[in-house]
């Protein structure tokens, strides 16, 4: 007999919708929010309601932004000379968290991935080649592709190298290898191939 | 640099909040929503905003319910000579997901823990001793008290017990022991003394 009232199946199915729960947990969400005061579930409700509506993508980098065009873009203090490009708006928050770049960003939103019907005109490709055009006068120097390490992210990266080789910008891209505090045992093939290629003096 | 704009923070901060959720999590949650089609996040937060004021209370077994009383309260085919005991509404799912149980239903909202400053008064074991008055002429024959194996629940379970000795009703309590399927290696302490006492012969 199902006993679980309509309001608490409506809360259960639209968590099920999030990657990583499953109707346990997301049972389990739904009573604990019953369980507490009403404010834990009207606040999550309104931020998720809000979420999409209240976010602004970046008309430079297209990356998620408060303002037009975003901080990074606007602000001082970053080195204009460097662009890094990322397929995620995630991936922007998680480079800055580490502190070690101070470049500025271009977010793709994907990557090329034909078997997916995905094409270089499916993302953001063409908002960074207006960046780059000569007659934006910014000296952009460097391109440093930082898609993911898969065949999407190989094939992106690849492509925008070839677009940009007339333009005389280097184009670089995050190092492959053995993953710090990783052990050798357990790496794959092609990661070892890349550690092995990259090899360097000691 | 804070790059995260606010919407996606307020997102962040209000899944934070929930059991097993940790801010890295939250994080990759908003992201999602935020490249998912926006239904996915809109009928999460509506039902969210929903689940608290549209679930009853039943004023019979204290479950959650659409209706007032609970379908299983007011429903036909439940043997109505057993009342199961549990502390919280969720455990009212979980049994009837078994499909063991045929009797009805009274949900504590909670279990008699002294040193959280929880007694017999803040949870709902007066509403338990009406369903069982004498007067209201039902021929309940056995309560079977499904608190969870541990402090509170067992003081709950006892207090039960006492409540109930002088009407002449019949009180159990879930059987413990080696959970099926687990390792005798890893049974704690407590669990392999409620194994031994409760030996059976073969």
């Amino acid at each position: 007999m199902e006993v679980l009232p309509q309001a608490i199946r409506n809360a259960v199915d639209a968590f099920s919708q999030l990657p990583g729960i499953g109707p346990k947990t997301a049972q389990r969400l739904a009573f604990y929010l019953l369980r507490s005061p009403e404010a834990l579930a009207l606040n999550l409700g309104e931020a998720l309601m809000r979420l999409k509506a209240d976010t602004l993508l970046c008309e430079i980098c297209c990356s998620f932004s408060d303002t037009q065009p975003c901080a990074l873009c606007a602000g001082g203090g970053r080195d204009r000379s460097v662009i890094c490009v990322v397929e995620d708006p995630h991936h922007v928050h998680v480079i800055e968290r580490m502190g070690e770049y101070r470049g500025l960003y271009h977010v793709l939103h994907g990557t090329i991935s034909p078997l997916d019907g995905v094409g270089p005109e499916d993302i953001r490709l063409r908002e960074l080649m207006t960046r780059l055009a000569p007659e934006e006068g910014v000296a952009v120097q460097e391109v440093i592709v930082a898609t993911s390490p898969n065949l999407g992210g190989q094939a992106t990266a690849e492509w925008i190298a070839r677009l940009l080789a007339p333009r005389g910008i280097k184009v670089t891209q995050l190092a492959r290898g053995l993953a710090s505090g990783s052990d050798i045992e357990f790496a794959d093939d092609m990661t070892f191939r890349y550690a092995l290629e990259g090899r360097k003096a000691l």
